[in-house]
């Protein structure tokens, strides 16, 4: 049937196939990052820590020191909420409040060394993960892999800093 | 210096070269989710809606009906703070709670037509935003990551149903 379609019709099934595949990878990234996310935090039941908790854990070690505006907007949380959960982490001795040396009435949440363990340990049982499910691809396709997720990456980021 | 390697410094590299590769895919994987996810909430916003009720709206989209049990598990909530969510999600009619038909004591937690609303809106904007981000790669690297991702996927669902 091929030969019968006019202009407007094989653009309309370009378009189309373009779309699939972006619900393709769009489908892809979501579950392949939410079974690595599941994975890395099987091992959060060896740690005395809840999901909010190693939540904020990783938005302090991905982006560093935070104030708890700052971490209350990467969270989507209230002040309130992120208070609350800044208090028990800091009991449990995942964090500790610093004041800023310029402006001592500004005070960041900084992370500590038991709080980094943890994100370490469970940053290593994701990557063991993958090398696992990674062992059936062939070199070739590993380098693809990563070659196109590095470049997706640094798009993004580009991008990014472009519009800030 | 290649020549005076012996076998041993090799296998080591080789294998400090496969390690350094896991190590580049997690971290892009990671990153890129979280890129794609913060840029999808973007217009959580515009919908009278809180962070932990969206990430129950996306357990309930993926997975089907669920009891309260089943629910905080996949949020590692403990049930009396499912309880009180799914009661301001029920209020907010994104969910309701129907009785099993074969069992009445058993009571799940069913997507509404406007919980269903709101994820297609954040898938939507998730795939605009990768559409633009693979702009400006060629046709034949999109379909390189298209088919990589997904045979990723496919392989840890493979091992999931495996071992479970």
């Amino acid at each position: 049937m091929e030969s019968v379609k006019n202009g407007g019709m094989i653009v309309e099934d370009l378009h189309n196939e373009d779309h699939r595949q972006i619900e393709d990878i769009e489908r892809s990234l979501r579950r392949i990052a939410d079974l690595v996310k599941q994975k890395g935090r099987e091992i959060l039941a060896h740690f005395p820590i809840t999901a909010p908790q190693f939540v904020a854990l990783q938005w302090l070690n991905e982006y560093g020191d935070m104030t708890i505006g700052e971490l209350s907007e990467k969270m989507h949380l209230a002040c309130s909420t992120t208070t609350d959960l800044v208090d028990r982490m800091e009991k449990n001795e995942l964090v500790e409040r610093v004041k800023d040396k310029q402006d001592r009435r500004v005070v960041r949440i900084h992370l500590l060394e038991k709080g980094q363990v943890i994100i370490r340990e469970v940053i290593l049982k994701r990557q063991d993960y993958l090398a696992e499910m990674l062992d059936q691809f062939s070199g070739e396709q590993v380098d693809d892999l990563e070659k196109n997720l590095s470049l997706l990456l640094r798009t993004m980021i580009e991008q990014r800093e472009v519009r800030s």
